[in-house]
């Protein structure tokens, strides 16, 4: 597997663009499309959260058949808490850019990402789809990745490539996101392409296993959005032998997804809002990863390790405190280990070895900081 | 039921102390007494941490027939995670003590809060005993709230009278608390004394009820300490017909212990680290009393709603996507409701209505603030 340039476009059959439809007051790119010249094949995780963006609930239905072509994005409105009229201006929004296409609505994914409870200002969209479409492009991958930026300081892509029987497959990605930001503004994002062959059944699978391992294992600041999307379109066009079950293809494949997916994860973690450090967080000795990914994560969101973080002090009883809140049996002071590296460097790493089994797993986190507080605070 | 002055020796037969032994650098008061001039009923609630204390060890094993005559507690040093030294130094506590006032160690209660990971300076305690047995006196319920406190700006007492089968009962209390505290200081504390006469069954459930209703419901930052504890001692001098089982002298009393322990719990709050407002969070609409407050913590604990509130702005998405976090089904946008008191005021209150049930909660927080960064972050 090698490590390219080039993002969402760079697969064989994808085309992309970002642009300012007006959304906007910055005049900042808010809107994004990006095309698969063929069908593809579609798998998407969303947010766990009981409350969801009207985009959700139109791409959990448009995505139900595993297939679509295109997925349009706005930036600076989230069409959140925004009632029947904000489904409907969702829907709009897939059916307005699948009749600039040429295609079917359901074969659009829609999503967004801003402030919560504003109506969506869908005559903005509707008005710039013939020019975003008319500039659609194979090297329109970077246009794409900036027009889903909210409060983000930078674009955050990877692209990778890699030999599947004997054919030359890539996997493109972007994300946004970095905290559930102010004004309001929310959201991960995560858009990869691949002209990978799979079927629809082992993509879900891979981009679960990928997920588990990346976006599930970050926290800026522990609040759950209700516009989180990854989404993985993958067309064939690579025309490598379609993988249709567990193997070393699918491994291969997998493991490249996953590595696209924690690249930009720990993206996200670096432009977190305010962050100074990047943190990462190894817990050892569980009975499962899912256990161990749950006491990092309590480490990763407790206010008292990212602010000892923040100071330089490696506090360790902090970290041992997170350990235990969760209340799980078998973790004692005898049987805890606790190691650091140095504090005052950007990159910080915690080691916790407990022994309760022979299962791990890496969390990662940013610190809290006076800047954090800042930007959610004075952002009126 | 009224409310009194006094403490935790306003109870018939309860005298108390507290004095500087030495541990504190500041020479504040570090070490308390409080002892029952006749054997106690007593319960306790304790850190739901895997990682517990030494003196909580102590204190399970001490408590468990349910009869105590003293609470020795020192602040300064919270002995956890200071391995079979620390849980021999928090046995010699009790047994020092115990000797002092020629009773078992098994009827004495021991509490640290302060620094985690150092050795307890035990000859400091056994060195200050006999000063300390020796200034125990009805009238030192402040000394001894004095002497329980680390980091936390004002001592917290609640005490309140009321008329139990013809008897005046008397309920006194005092806690501890203020975030988990700089440096790795941590622990709510809470102390509390009645003359009432109850059995051991019945107090612990009383105990059980008004914690749920109090400490429970309070959240600084999110974190759990090591050595959180909430212990009642009832002598039974008030002379009342014993209560012995459910009905309306069980509920008054327990009403009474839930005033004091909610009271605590809001000093508790108010004196929060860098805390600038009172948050009070309704959460209403729910199934059970212990999912509106499972709701309420949620909100409590989100960062981005603390930090808006700190910022005078009224964020109901931040509040919404909170609510939402914790996954539960049939929370949806036309059934949730949010409102807001002015969060210009000292005083805010959150009032989140669901369609799930006809439960409700009520959880008390305060906001985050440059103020809790720079305790956390500058202890050095």
């Amino acid at each position: 597997m090698k490590v390219i340039s080039g993002g969402i476009t760079k697969p064989e059959g994808f085309r992309a663009h970002g642009m300012w439809s007006g959304i906007k007051r910055s005049q900042k790119k808010d809107l994004s499309l990006v095309v698969s010249d063929i069908p593809a094949t579609t798998a998407s995780v969303y947010t766990q959260n009981s409350v969801v963006a009207a985009p959700i609930t139109v791409c959990r239905r448009h995505g139900r058949n595993g297939r679509a072509r295109a997925i349009i994005v706005n930036s600076g409105n989230a069409n959140c808490f925004t009632g029947k009229q904000g489904y409907a201006d969702a829907v709009c929004m897939a059916e307005a850019c699948a009749a600039a296409l040429g295609i079917k609505a359901t074969d659009v994914l829609v999503a967004s990402t801003g402030i919560i409870g504003k109506p969506l200002p869908i005559e903005k969209i509707t008005t710039a789809l013939p020019a975003l479409t008319a500039a659609l492009s194979p090297a329109g991958g970077k246009a794409f990745a900036q027009g889903i930026l909210t409060t983000d300081l930078v674009i955050k892509e990877r692209t990778v490539r890699l030999t599947i029987g004997g054919k030359t497959v890539t996997i493109g990605g972007c994300a946004k996101g970095s905290g559930m930001i102010a004004p309001n503004m929310a959201t991960m994002l995560g858009f990869i392409t691949t002209d990978a062959a799979i079927t629809g059944k082992m993509l879900k699978q891979a981009l679960k296993e990928a997920n588990e391992d990346s976006f599930n294992c970050i926290s800026v600041d522990g609040c759950m959005s209700t516009n989180d999307m990854l989404t993985v379109l993958a067309n064939g066009m690579a025309g490598n032998p379609v993988i249709d079950k567990p193997g070393k293809e699918y491994d291969a494949f997998r493991d490249a997804l996953k590595d696209v997916c924690l690249d930009l994860a720990k993206k996200i973690v670096l432009d977190g809002e305010g962050a100074t450090k990047f943190v990462t967080i190894h817990v050892k000795g569980t009975k499962t990863a899912k256990q161990a990914r749950e006491i990092g994560l309590m480490v990763a969101n407790s206010m008292l390790v990212k602010t000892a973080i923040y100071g330089s002090n490696p506090n360790w009883g902090r970290v041992a405190a997170a350990v235990g809140a969760l209340g799980i049996k078998g973790i004692e002071e005898d049987s805890l280990d606790i190691s650091f590296s140095s504090f005052k460097k950007k990159d910080v790493s915690i080691t916790t070895t407990l022994q309760l089994g022979r299962a791990e797993a890496t969390v990662y986190t940013s610190d809290l900081t006076h800047e954090y507080i800042r930007i959610n605070t004075e952002y009126n």
